[in-house]
């Protein structure tokens, strides 16, 4: 929003030009463009391989669709941007490269099919480029970004890695070549120097730990410590290394990327006040009128009553204009949320006044804000448990259930009697909403079991498992009535966002892997169900795989048959374990495998890593260090205003006083502390770097000397 | 050093308590102090179940022995210690208690024994308290304190885990325990709670994926849903809260440790001056006599013009006394490390001038000093790894070896006639240690190898290994061509004292573990050479284990039968990989590996990743910034005192001119440069807190306000 505001003060007020800003921005548009993303990404669902097979004609109409909604989006983008800044974004270049790819891929392969000529839809690993170049994506981008920049150091490393590889492979070679020894399997071991690299290579992923051993250590004990050192050398030091370099790259360059946004925000800022500015006796301002225009313009959804309190806050003297350091911090100030809350008693309290302050009534509700009553619920949920683990055949026991959602049902009801309905599903009131929609969800899904039930006579095995897990997840709850717990799982709630720009970059990474994984080794291995009788169903109806781990782990079902099935075998590549049997293929298979692990494990766990190291130590150090500096003051400000609008607004008696409420005063994101920090370094009244300089800002650059400095150790 | 220094300036100089505290920090005691902790550990190996079995008697006289040494370094320990601080410290309590405890059980065992009735030795597990408290382990002390430190943090993110663990396991009772699913092993899957806990617990390390998941995943593809989630909720996030944790509590213990240890000794030597000073006009000071005295008694093996230099720098405008800024900084010079270099031409040059300065020899060392040299050696090593890599059988190669080594050693002798020898064999040359040595054992080595080959025909097949070894490692020198690499093998060079400690930690644990496990374990499983035809051969001895997979995978040498094998067990363990099946015993086998799992993997392994996380920042931000604040300028101090002097003592031409030459600027531990940047915060004036506030100092206190709160972003 802050950006948003930032930019739009720079252009030239046209009024056809702010709808198509806003129509740009319309949370319908935006959501609409990753609608179309996914369904370009999902096509791969429905095309062969296919889980649900499409007819071509079909796929391909979705797909031309899909490219055409990109193309008029991205026109859309080009007439609210000026066109050299345009033209000189990447971003942008790619998405119109990648467009004009697919299509040609889509009629070439179009073209061949009619002929019956059988060819590869290669444009289809260009798909995630949609996912990461579309400006709403710029989480995404800068992990992208984050990861390209550590590349060289990760190199480095790595080249260090594969040379002691090759050294003890070399090592292994001499030792137990001509041994004559035999694996498990009685296949040779350690004969050919290129298997010894592999077979040393899955150890350092510990996937064949002790097997690759035994042989040798079998043979004399002595050979154990050659493993030892191999592990040690490898797979503790070497890979502590990679997150050591991922991990200070990763912080590096976020707080790189993270102080040109800052400082590009602050320099826009003085730039749009540069547009503004009046002369007030020497000093430049921005006058009450000209700002409150502004503001309607930028945020148009905002509250009068919201926009009188910034304004209070930006002119804290009444001057009726706004000095050029109150005017820079207008983008925080939008950004910093505020509830308007309208402090009010219960509704129950205003429709029957006497039945709600009657003895009874006001008994229960003191009696829900007692301890007792978390104490109660939290023995009920332990009793539940129990219930639950019990065998679930018992009559008894399936009747207890519905006694439990009774009683669930009654605490929520309780506690939307005694506290406020609106204040009780605030917006930060993660656990309220969490525990009703479980609750009615079960509710929801139990009723519709047992109507099934009654009428079929059977039950609904999908409704049932849904009812099992919402029943068992109910228990999380307990978790949060002991406060050392509850400061973990906020902890862990608060980094979700993260993760979620996590999530979107093994999309990518999956998504492409997925796709060369169907092209390389489609069909290659099938899956027959347990009483097939279709020939070599033992061996996933491959007979190379006679006698193999893989088929004796009856690991069938783990194929590049389909998109999903292709997810799930990286998912469990990811995991690592078991990978060289889950592979067995012959060399296209290992070194699809070795880059799998290289790209995903090595780099993007450890990025997944470094994500929650960094956040969960800002979590920390935001928890003993209140926020300081400008940023303190900046709420104090806001909370001071607060109360004296509130006494302006409301009367002291009277009830329905209106209350700004700052939603949190923590930053939600990693990010947005760092920016927050970086702010608070650039003095007001410097104009920071030009911004040429700030796009060219290199991590190692100086910026502030107060700034990295403090910040090296 | 310095921490004996500050010690001993606060005794009452008494000339037979000097030479009570030189005898106590000898080295030879230290060495003799540690072989007996080993030695002591060490009978592990020849005591029942032994690796060499020796008889009872002999093995409780060596024990006896070495408690007796034990005692012995006790109360020389408590001669040297005033007696109140001597009983308040419980290291030597838990020493005395240990020592009546082994003693004890040995008598007990003993006469036991006589009457033939077994019982166990149960002292065994005292045994690594030697290690961890004596005087001499205080990192490996203060790594237990860390981690007794972090433990209450720990515990609550690991209940965390519990309950995560339990209700997955919950929900996978009720989603798949009526299916009558069964295992690639036919046998039932997920119908027992405990046993899916267990099953659960295997899979967050990782090890039973993706067989645990497959029979569920066969019978519908959506269940693999579950198994992701649980994935990433426990294996990703928990375990990178887990390192987050240790991680954070381990700097930030460590830091306090830290901070303990700079006030503790600013205090001392404060103490010291205040013993010692006079006054001079209104200042008090110590006289230059008093402090050449001190020194000498403090640091006797340092040569006078050492202490001339230190006096130079701590009396810098030569005014005959030193005040108290520049005594308080006595400790730390005497920590820097100098060497004397004596700038002198090569021996050669000096016994026949004519010859070394001849056109020839100017040209063979100019070519050397070339860089083509490096590159031509670089060569030479490629040529050989591809030698090496080619069989050994063929006489045309075995005869290259010799050319090989020919080229080495004509390489070592052509630099050490080129460089001046003692250069090159210098105390910080790792790389011109490592390369000689290297090859004169492999010359030592092949030699052998073919004298007993050309004598009894045959090749030793021990030696053949030491010298495959040798070759292979001969290969890490091209690593020292390329700066980069360079860069990073330095940074491990530099960790590698900091990991001894995380040795000394792992031995600890290992040994406990070794221990319990031999008794809980012992004989269990037997191994039996390939061709043996004892009962069981192929079920390891136990036909309990037939087709199992343990006994299928030839797993029968993995044993608790004796302590060398016990640590290779509890290796494999560490690596996680397969531990299902290594267990594979009843439910004190699955706790015992539990236990062992928690301790070593979440708790040693993550602060081992935490060393050299902190490890690499800190060589990182020492490769950027340069040292700085007093510390720059102490440096600065001495190398200006060290031209002067160099102007002093040799003429400008004279080629035998007495140099210091400062061994290095870096700080080779994280300690060492943790320790100077808060000492670099204290002002030499503060007296500091005093002693009992130091030792109660927590890692939360605020201590001088500038210094948390700078580090606490």
């Amino acid at each position: 929003m802050a950006e948003a505001a930032s930019e739009l003060l720079l252009m030239v007020p046209l009024p056809s030009f702010y709808r198509l800003y806003y129509l740009y921005n319309h949370w319908i548009m935006r959501t609409a463009t990753y609608f179309f993303i996914f369904l370009n990404l999902s096509l791969a669902v429905f095309e062969e391989p296919a889980v649900y097979p499409l007819p071509f004609l079909a796929t391909s109409l979705v797909e031309v669709l899909c490219l055409l909604v990109f193309f008029g989006r991205l026109t859309h983008f080009a007439k609210i941007t000026p066109r050299n800044v345009f033209w000189k974004d990447t971003k942008n270049i790619c998405i119109m490269v990648a467009i004009l790819l697919s299509l040609t891929d889509l009629a070439i392969y179009g073209a061949l099919r009619i002929y019956n000529i059988k060819s590869i839809r290669w444009s289809r690993i260009a798909r995630p480029i949609f996912l990461i170049n579309f400006a709403e994506s710029r989480q995404i981008r800068r992990a992208f970004r984050s990861i390209r920049n550590t590349l060289p150091e990760i190199t480095y490393v790595f080249l260090l890695f594969m040379f002691s590889l090759l050294m003890f492979s070399l090592m292994a070679l001499k030792l137990f070549g001509e041994r004559n020894l035999q694996t498990a399997e009685g296949l040779p071991y350690f004969r050919n120097y290129l298997e010894i690299v592999f077979d040393l290579y899955v150890l350092v992923t510990t996937a064949n730990s002790p097997d690759v051993m035994m042989p040798a250590f079998d043979f004399s004990s002595w050979y154990a410590l050659f493993f030892i050192a191999f592990v040690i050398v490898n797979t503790y030091i070497f890979m502590s290394l990679f997150l050591a370099v991922v991990y200070n790259n990763y912080k590096k360059h976020l707080k790189n990327e993270i102080r040109k946004l800052a400082y590009m925000k602050h320099r826009k800022m003085i730039e749009a006040f540069n547009l503004l500015k009046e002369e007030e006796g020497a000093q430049p301002v921005v006058r009450e009128a000209r700002w409150k225009q502004l503001v309607k313009l930028v945020a148009p959804d905002i509250s009068n009553s919201h926009r009188e309190l910034l304004l209070r806050i930006s002119d804290d003297e009444q001057k009726g204009f706004i000095d050029k350091k109150s005017f820079v911090q207008l983008a925080d100030l939008l950004n910093i949320q505020v509830i308007t809350l309208k402090i009010r008693s219960h509704p129950l309290g205003q429709w029957m006044p006497r039945v709600y302050k009657s003895a009874v009534s006001q008994f229960l509700r003191s009696m829900v804000r007692h301890r007792g009553f978390v104490w109660t619920y939290d023995a009920i949920i332990l009793i539940n448990a129990i219930f639950i683990a019990l065998d679930e055949e018992t009559p008894y026991i399936s009747y207890a259930e519905w006694v439990f959602l009774a009683l669930y049902i009654i605490e929520i009801l309780l506690k939307v009697y005694t506290y406020e309905p609106r204040v009780f599903f605030g917006k930060n009131q993660f656990w309220n909403w969490f525990d009703t929609l479980i609750i009615f969800a079960a509710l929801t899904a139990t009723i519709l079991n047992t109507t099934l039930r009654s009428t079929t006579k059977y039950n609904s095995q999908q409704i049932l498992d849904i009812v099992f897990i919402l029943r068992v997840l109910r228990l999380i709850r307990i978790v949060d009535s002991i406060q050392r717990f509850r400061v973990i799982m906020n902890t862990l709630i608060n980094i979700v966002p993260t993760m979620l720009t996590f999530g979107g970059l093994t999309l990518v990474v999956y998504c492409i892997f997925a796709i060369i994984g169907m092209e390389l080794f489609h069909g290659k291995i099938q899956f027959f169900p347990v009483n097939s009788n279709a020939p070599y169903a033992l061996e996933c109806g491959n007979p190379a795989l006679k006698d193999s781990l893989f088929a004796r782990g009856k690991y069938c079902k783990n194929n590049f048959n389909n998109f999903a099935s292709s997810f799930i075998v990286l998912m469990e590549l990811t995991v690592v374990n078991q990978w060289h049997d889950i592979l067995c293929g012959g060399r296209p298979a290992k070194l699809y495998f070795i880059a799998f692990h290289i790209v995903m494990v090595i780099i993007i766990v450890n990025i997944f890593v470094s994500f929650i190291l960094e956040a969960f130590f800002v979590e920390y150090s935001l928890e003993k260090t209140p926020l300081k500096g400008s940023d303190e003051q900046l709420l104090d400000n806001m909370e001071s205003a607060e109360h004296d609008l509130e006494g302006e607004v409301g009367t002291k008696t009277q009830p329905r006083g209106l209350v700004f409420k700052i939603a949190s005063k923590r930053y939600r994101t990693v990010d947005a502390l760092l920016q927050r920090m970086f702010e608070a370094e650039i003095p007001p009244e410097d104009e920071g770097p030009s911004f040429e300089e700030i796009l060219n800002l290199s991590p190692t650059a100086a910026g502030p000397s107060h700034l990295t400095s403090e910040r090296a150790v």
